[in-house]
């Protein structure tokens, strides 16, 4: 069986099993704490991060990235990134702006200093950064409300990789509570959409032990 | 004529005209001193970030991630992505591996610290920073020359955007003169081999006002 190596709230981890999931690719996750620095994970990745998948064939794919961009072009029934290289170049600019510039301002600012740090031991939240994390996740809200206001879905007629994208980042904050979904009615309205499809359903059932998530987490009418 | 907006010393763009440049790829560089956030170039690129490609039909690309797989998908000719998947899986690894953790861990406390911050008026290098970028750089010198000793190229037989991703950050560190090419034999003649490419030129002559290289910076015997 195709395997996962991931961590449940990791957001580029979620990108990928929604992307599998969209795709209709059965796979077996594994919960890797990649801290522990195991010598037989090191050897699929030595950057010891996840996600990897790794295939039945022994095919490891390490990165999010690298793992999207082979699952398009290994599985390409249900396109997730786009047909044209212009559908194409919107849906990776976006996914950029999510794992890149929304996961430095936002995400590595909230949810690895509240969770991955405590996971990790390596102390409290630091409070400038978590400023700064909350004062940025607003113009985000807004421009992805934006976005989600004048398309279907964030990177234009169809659900993409830039949807799962900001989705797995978005969830991760939610399941910590730090969205406020009140700054963007229409973020909000897509975040619904998003959360209604069978490819969520995993993500909604995450709980990481002795700390659950708000109640509305895992309500699609939240 | 296709543009490609740029900064001289930035990894990221150099990749991209590495990639352009061996693929043989005509274009004109415009330099975007991207904290002005001119309203035309947001409009190109809402991130306000470099590099940015526009093609001569009016496409616009943002995003390195989203220009080097453009570019393979556009231009095929000369493949810098690999050809298997396998393959390809590597390459997008080790780019991943370069862009991501080194960038993390070593280009960012370096360079982003002595070059960047002076550009931006955000003033004095962080001592611990450079601490930890001089730390970083060594184990990552070592990767790169266990690879370049078992492969012909970084990710295997040939040369490809792993290479130039790599060649684009230690370019710019050693512009700064950070690069301690004695840690690893094998880094450097793998590194001496890039920058004798016809390719490899353009970055070399890069010069930024005030800020001289040092002598060894553009010798290909260094």
């Amino acid at each position: 069986m195709r395997v996962l190596y991931h961590l449940p709230l990791s957001p580029p981890c979620r990108k990928v099993r929604l992307a599998l999931a969209e795709k209709r690719i059965p796979f077996e996750l594994r919960t890797e704490r990649v801290w522990e620095r195991r010598d037989e994970f090191l050897a699929l990745n030595p950057a010891a991060t996840v996600p990897v998948l790794q295939e039945e064939s022994g095919l490891v794919i390490a990165d999010s990235y690298a793992i999207c961009e082979y699952l398009d072009e290994a599985y390409p029934d249900m396109p997730l990134l786009g047909r044209t290289h212009a559908e194409r170049a919107e849906v990776r600019r976006l996914i950029a702006w999510f794992d890149g510039k929304f996961g430095a301002e936002v995400t590595r600012n909230l949810f690895y200093e509240k969770q991955m740090k405590r996971v990790l031991g390596r102390g409290h939240p630091d409070a400038g950064a978590l400023r700064a994390g909350y004062a940025n996740l607003r113009p985000h809200l807004e421009y992805l409300g934006w976005l989600a206001e004048t398309r279907s879905w964030l990177a234009g007629q169809n659900l993409t990789l830039a949807d799962l994208a900001a989705a797995a980042h978005l969830a991760s904050l939610d399941y910590i509570g730090d969205v406020d979904w009140t700054v963007s009615e229409a973020a909000k309205d897509w975040y619904a959409r998003v959360k209604s499809r069978p490819s969520f359903r995993p993500i909604l059932a995450d709980r990481v032990s002795g700390e659950p998530p708000p109640p509305h987490y895992a309500d699609p009418d939240f």
